[in-house]
């Protein structure tokens, strides 16, 4: 199970909102053949070790180890169990059962009903933390970050951005992007800082998608950094979009877009992570809604002083609390990853 | 030397504003005394060393290493180098010279004019910090300490009191003040938190002195817990005092406290060292004076949101620089420990 595990990581950054997933298949004390998801929309791991194997012949009466609960379902392809049952493979031993209601103990049900023996180890082996997170609570795993001084500011007192952290810093932080599936910024962050919001020389399909709550998206300046790369953007405006915009930009309107309505958004497009990157108000109102799972923050040894902005600004809210994960010294800066108390 | 410096350890926080010292006095590669600085206002360590030989005798042509430079004025002792100079010592290594200008330098000029060898080896054995910055910089040695959020808060939005870290901060806190001759607070602060400023079952004659600014004097309430114990309080009042204080309380006048004017009078009371407690906007007053050399946050896993208090808040100011020194996970909480860049 461990070299599963190991393989599944093959596809990091590849399976969009997919699974990670990892196949070995052994008779005898001896690996036969092994296989990974690859590739959002093409075979599952379960079907990458068959076509693995020397020959179909030899998996009669073989044992398969999979990270995850086989599907059952036709999706982008046919269902894994079937085909496992149809190689004669006897037992199946399980990382832990899918979430995914499409599939959630269903498979499991179908290979005992064909007589094969399975095991379930409830091992996640933390590889699909996301999509695990989505599943079980309904909604998208949101991770605030920021960069911030000794004294809690993530600007100064100008509306101009304020360089906190040195270069390893922002390689670590663009690195950190390509964990989740969305990044979310506020539209006085995208007139400051005038960002990019993608990971230079990422090799993915599937770049986050960034998204914008704006007043208004006819207003919004199409001439900013953001348009110029082609990563799909998504503007969640207070106002109906009259503008032609690349194909690349999504407009959704509504009349208001609190932490609540944006999630349940991400939900029903079955986004499974949201990256939040500022400013102060937006991290404020995700807070005093309570809908934040992690905080990273990147610590600058310097201070910006009284009249400087907080890192966390505007709604009221009660005290939320966290856990230290783990603390890593980038440069000359300090990142701290905290978790939420469940 | 590494002997005399670990010797000079002993007098930790019975000094108070002398330096620690130790003295190794060594012949034909034999250690005959040690001796170390033990109390303010009692012997140095030299004469604690030639105290402790077996006779005098045997100090002629001997070799004594003392970690600072020997005194050549009369203080609360007599001078040191007359004493070297009578029992016959030859050599003299001195770890670093004393910055003190009654010293500085004058201690070795009278051994050389003796005809002793003297050799300096500008070691401080980073054991008299504060003694040293008080005398190279001519103020103390300032260092801001607060418990803080994830999002830069020191207390919730409510004129009460918020707990921020758990009972090992707490602890670690209550240490830190040992090291200090001075501790600063607010009248926020002191109303608010009704604070003790003391470290519970402290072995030493010399409590930091509890130093609150206030607006008037007369109207401080006399019930509060700081004065339920008799270590030393300075009361900075804007107003002249007209009220009978305990002998504890000392009451400083003047109409106006700005850090500068604070440090100059610690200056001219010879307070090498001060620890700043709060609240947000004695802090923002000292960072925007550029009058901070450390910062120590203990940081607390939690979230205090958008209308809680900022650390730092109230004067503006320019960016200052530190640099990361020291970072401990304390409990739950992470201590941090950052100086400004020089």
């Amino acid at each position: 199970m461990n070299l599963a595990f190991s393989l599944a990581q093959n596809g990091m950054g590849q399976t969009w909102t997919n699974p990670l997933v990892g196949a070995v298949i052994v008779k005898d004390d001896q690996v036969l053949a092994t296989g990974y998801h690859q590739h959002y929309g093409q075979s599952h791991a379960e079907v990458n070790a068959i076509k693995n194997l020397p020959s179909i012949k030899i998996a009669q009466g073989a044992t398969i180890y999979v990270t995850l609960e086989p599907c059952n379902h036709f999706g982008k392809t046919p269902p894994c169990t079937q085909q496992l049952i149809d190689i004669g493979i006897k037992k199946v031993v399980i990382g832990q059962l899918d979430p995914n209601p499409l599939v959630a103990g269903k498979g499991v049900k179908h290979l005992r009903e064909a007589g094969i023996e399975v095991t379930i180890l409830n091992q996640t082996g933390n590889i699909n933390q996301f999509y695990n997170f989505f599943y079980h609570q309904q909604r998208p795993f949101v991770t605030l970050k920021y960069a911030v001084s000794l004294d809690g500011k993530i600007n100064g007192p100008e509306p101009k951005r304020t360089l906190l952290t040195g270069k390893e810093s922002k390689v670590d932080s663009q690195k950190l992007r390509l964990q989740y599936q969305a990044i979310l910024i506020g539209e006085n962050t995208l007139t400051i800082d005038n960002p990019l919001l993608i990971v230079p020389n990422q090799q993915t399909d599937f770049p986050a998608i960034r998204i914008i709550v704006v007043d208004d998206a006819n207003q919004v300046n199409p001439n900013l950094r953001l348009f110029t790369n082609s990563a799909p953007i998504w503007l969640l405006s207070r106002q109906p979009n009259y503008r032609h915009w690349p194909d690349f930009v999504t407009v959704f309107d509504q009349k208001s877009w609190t932490p609540t309505e944006i999630t349940r958004l991400l939900t029903e497009q079955g986004i499974q992570s949201l990256l939040i990157e500022g400013g102060s108000r937006t991290h404020s109102r995700f807070i005093s809604s309570e809908i934040v799972d992690q905080i990273t923050i990147y610590l600058a040894p310097l201070v910006l002083g009284g009249t400087a902005l907080p890192a966390v600004y505007g709604t009221a809210s009660s005290q939320l609390n966290f856990e230290i994960k783990a603390i890593k010294q980038v440069g000359k800066d300090l990142r701290i990853d905290a978790r939420r108390e469940s």
